[in-house]
């Protein structure tokens, strides 16, 4: 089982993150997976996050505590949810919107500037797609192959080659990161 | 406790109408709410479908089993869950996409032609919002304001009156069978 919470600022397409990541695991990788929101009053201040638990089998309880994954894209999510992670688990940061405290333990953190990638590719809107392809780079949570096939399932018609552009964009630098990290070692 | 569960086809604005209602109640009318999705095999086909729970305390368990309320937007998820909602519950139907069998028990049952109307109005995509409405007069799970406050938080700033406009029309049309269904008692 996986548990990857989403976490930013309400327009960073978090929950499309979700929703993205959870079609690809069921309807194109075989396995179950389920999404939370819960509004709360920290929803207010425009705060926004998702949960999505991946599993082989059926999802009994779809709230995730201590994630796997976190992906957060404000400062704000940083703050609130980096303390929830797991020692071993995986961080995935908006490069130029947080600021993080020195890396502990045994956790991976990964950064890109995944809002102005998507600024370069023509539209802020992309900013959750390039995370996106990062995301699947990096942790491999699903394949990449899953992701496109959801993403063509999801979004309107005249917007798919952007968005996979997007995606492919964050795909790229994710696998870079790691080649580096690996390199380096 | 309230749970509602809301079903129909992709496109329809689903997973909007229960965001809408979660963040009605969650940050407009003191309570908290939980909205979960599941992704399996059915959503392949076009289903769609999304679980709130609204309550005074902090939501424990997100999973809708026994929905008090059921809002079917097409055959197939009236046909699937029309079996689930409580025997006392309260049943909504997009009245030209479903094909409902006679009422039984004390469930109550309410039917609006709500795509027609979002026609009428200029876009079929304002179809959820005409749900929504129709929702609010007819179960009062959220109030009025409530869920126009949610709209104005979520909905992009050029397409809020017509978001409000098909919101209203739907009150008016659930505020008009209350009205009828007390004349004939």
């Amino acid at each position: 089982m996986t548990e990857i919470k989403f976490s930013g600022f309400g327009g960073q397409g978090i929950i499309m993150m979700g929703m993205l990541v959870g079609k690809a695991a069921a309807l194109y990788d075989n396995r179950n997976a389920a999404l939370t929101q819960s509004f709360g009053p920290e929803a207010r201040g425009g705060a926004c996050s998702a949960q999505l638990v991946i599993s082989n089998d059926t999802v009994l309880y779809p709230y995730v505590t201590t994630p796997d994954i976190l992906v957060a894209m404000s400062q704000e999510a940083y703050t609130r949810f980096e303390p929830t992670l797991k020692a071993d688990g995986v961080l995935l940061l908006e490069e130029n919107l947080v600021r993080p405290h020195p890396v502990e333990g045994r956790r991976r953190q990964y950064a890109i500037p995944a809002t102005r990638i998507a600024e370069e590719l023509g539209n802020r809107m992309f900013t959750n797609m390039v995370m996106l392809g990062f995301l699947c780079a990096v942790t491999q949570v699903v394949p990449l192959a899953a992701l496109v096939s959801a993403l063509r399932d999801t979004v309107p018609e005249r917007l798919v080659e952007k968005n996979l552009a997007a995606l492919e964009r964050g795909h790229q630098a994710g696998v870079a990161q790691l080649a580096g990290a690996s390199l380096s070692a």
